[in-house]
């Protein structure tokens, strides 16, 4: 298993301890200075070349595949964002903000209050982020669609804009962030920013830059703003904090770029220059993840989806468990023994086998695999309170067994059913659904849409919304999406 | 001359090019993963004690020298801020976010808008670093004024505050500041963070918690929150993104309060803990400067205030030059010629002999001692474009004459200016007014508001301004002076 993939695989749920990362996170001799002095010309820097990427990309240069993924990021971002909008994290959020919000701009998603279009990216972002069941850069860790679409949807409540150009601005904003994180990514992250919120920043700054119709010089300012405003630690993983940080991002992001509209001015190199934010805040930078490829090479195809609310390292035993309860109808009597071989970071990271709350049955291959079983879901209902105290997933969690294969890779999983009838199911995964190799289905995506707005939206207004997400491009206004996703009065 | 000095002294006016600091700025093998895990108790972590003290440190508790300083430090923030209220960064902030502010429950200062008080404490943070003519903690180059001050007084005209609370809660700020500034510097800083954004957020948040009365345990997340949102970067440095980051970490700082008193989680250590904000930002982390003699030893002892509007770096020519004037009564026509012996980064810095517009004068020593003979004064009116352009100071510069001599240290000057008639006069400078050694005076520091109120504020509304900052501890409410700061209707 490559650093890389641990990265990923560690990404997990809410509170995963990233405590084995510390071997990978040593910051070795800075390059802060030993950076070529290159000196590009002013129309050759990152920042510049991006900017004048951004301001200069059309909604009719995307291919259809890429119009395609940004239309299933946007829906996957509506459904956690509405998903997350009544947890106590928003309650709090909206407690607190209310009095001093500006003109009821934009909507809070799942709810009914209104808020100026910067607190309500924000609270939008928080929601998006609340589950840790949003899309997936697997290439960086960034969840790119909750800070950059929680910052367009608000503004496109403000100031009207087609379907067509609100989903050209969610690419360049993917595209932005992720390439900005591509840049940087792994050391940044390892040394212990949330690269969410710190490269997510410019993603929010491009999208709605893009949106005001800056110039390319505003941009350059705006990008260089996102740069001087950074957002998350790693270490606030577990609280509240974390999803802080992608709404916050988004706030930052339009305010970088209603700054910029006005002429509000930064200097022109931000990302790139000697003391500018790569080189101050990583120990790696790779500019040409920035500059290459751009409109031939899309970070939003990279875009993944969770099927599962819990750690990614689960996912290929959870697969494996639905697979073959749906296959042959399974039920829980029916079950004797399931046996896992199973990569080692599993037991190490989810080896819990009583879980007491909710949080800690994302811990838990066992609980995870007998949820799978009889509810044929891991979504967020699978990992309540109420579920890990369920006597009959009590029951079946119990016979479950895990044993450390090393010949298993930690996308893998080998799972065996034995039936009390004495037939014996076997599944071996070799990509868990979700992955970018074994994407979820639009049906998938939908089933995921609907189980988070349950009990916060109307069934049918849950469905007219994924409708309107699904023809974002044909909308005559962008935020007719915005209007469906909040609770009626 | 040591490399402390050498960055205290490169401290300079607008746009001081610190490309010369590059020699220091590499960063070296990090202290992120060799840091003793220590695994303090809950209790003794510096987040956690020093959000205790600054809970429960009272108005009562300061020293009456504390008190003194922190009202200066708030007489020279008001004027400073006033002074740089009609600048066109500020203008074109202004015209940016007022569309989307929530209730005006803030003034401007020397405006007549209003905003809601993450808004106002934005802008009137801003205002206050346009000159770069605020206070600076020596020790960080930390601008603490701004960043805490604009934050306390804009909540204060939303939560009624007495001036004694309202003194307390700002020296708490800056000493929160300043201490985590000290626990970092100088690595963090050369690294390329704009250190008066990054560790300044953690003032606001404290002293608006502060006055909000959190809890300890909400202080602890109001200072995670704010460890989630350093802003600025020194690249920004020559733009209007520099004036920014004061601005933003007010506002940045206010938010973390008010979302940790609606009880909006963190992390316990987001300081020291081993991925925390110290070890992500920085490669020197001394946790005994947070929490080490909290309540005897004071940050805010340690604050200055410029006399002049340039870089430090003049300041003794200047202040010879003004001494020489006055005590002599001189005019520009009695002087044949000025000799002055320099330390060599005098030259380097500020050797332009023929500025063409007044940001340039800044970095002229020959243009600076013209205006300090001729107008006893080098503010911002005798950096104008007007001013650099006048032919009796054009005159009077080319007979300016300025000699490295490497036995001058950068805080001295030797100076003699010889008189048409023949006399000599002489003046050796060990320190310049400014400094921690010879502090401006209170008569120095009102002359210095005046001249920035003046053309802003009416005089008589400006000396009314200034009795309300000296008697701040008086005061039954705090407003009085933000009200009194902003333009009649």
């Amino acid at each position: 298993m490559t650093q890389d993939d641990r990265r990923r695989f560690l990404k997990s749920g809410a509170a995963v301890s990233l405590a084995v990362l510390s071997a990978s996170g040593t910051r070795i001799a800075s390059a802060a200075d030993a950076v070529p002095p290159a000196a590009p010309a002013k129309s050759e820097g990152a920042t510049r070349t991006l900017a004048e990427y951004v301001v200069n990309a059309r909604y009719e240069d995307l291919p259809a595949n890429v119009r395609k993924e940004g239309t299933r990021t946007l829906l996957n971002y509506v459904g956690v964002a509405v998903g997350g909008s009544h947890s106590e994290t928003i309650d709090r959020a909206v407690a607190a903000l209310g009095p001093f919000s500006g003109p009821p701009q934009a909507g809070l998603f799942g709810r009914r209050e209104r808020f100026d279009i910067m607190n309500a990216a924000f609270v939008n972002g928080v929601s998006s982020h609340i589950f840790d069941f949003d899309d997936t850069h697997l290439k960086t860790i960034i969840h790119p669609g909750g800070v950059v679409i929680a910052a367009v949807m608000a503004l496109a409540e403000y100031k009207p804009v087609s379907g067509k150009d609100f989903l050209n601005a969610l690419v360049l904003g993917i595209e932005t962030a992720c390439r900005i994180g591509n840049a940087v990514y792994p050391n940044h992250y390892d040394v212990g920013w949330h690269i969410t919120g710190t490269a997510g920043v410019f993603g929010a700054a491009a999208a709605t830059g893009k949106l005001l119709g800056l110039t390319s010089q505003q941009m350059v300012w705006a990008l260089g703003l996102a740069a001087s405003q950074p957002v998350g630690l790693r270490e606030s993983f577990g609280s509240m904090n974390k999803s802080f940080n992608p709404g916050r991002a988004a706030a930052n992001g339009i305010f970088a770029a209603l700054l910029a509209q006005q002429n509000y001015t930064s200097s022109e190199g931000m990302i790139e220059a000697k003391r500018g934010w790569a080189n101050t805040i990583s120990t790696k930078q790779d500019y040409r993840e920035i500059t290459e490829g751009l409109g031939t090479r899309y970070e939003a195809l990279l875009n993944t989806y969770k099927p599962f609310a819990c750690g990614i390292v689960i996912h290929p035993a959870i697969d494996a468990a639905i697979q073959l309860r749906n296959e042959n109808k399974l039920t829980a009597d029916q079950i004797e023994r399931v046996d896992l071989r199973v990569h080692p970071l599993v037991i190490e990271l989810t080896g819990k086998k009583t879980p007491q709350i909710g949080l800690e049955g994302k811990f838990s291959v066992y609980h995870s695999v007998a949820v799978a079983l009889i509810d044929g879901a891991a979504g967020e209902k699978q990992y309540s309170d109420k579920a890990v105290r369920d006597p009959q997933t009590i029951a079946l969690r119990d016979k479950v067994v895990a044993t450390i294969d090393p010949a298993v890779k930690a996308e893998q999983v080998d799972m065996t059913i034995t039936l009390k009838d004495g037939r014996k199911l076997h599944r071996f995964i070799t990509h868990a659904i979700g992955s970018v190799e074994v994407p979820m289905s639009d049906a998938q995506l939908e089933a995921k849409f609907a189980d988070l707005a349950d009990g916060i939206l109307p069934k049918e207004q849950a469905r007219t919304l994924m409708g309107l997400c699904w023809k974002v491009e044909q909308l005559s206004s962008a935020d007719q999406i915005a209007k469906a996703a909040v609770a009626r009065a």
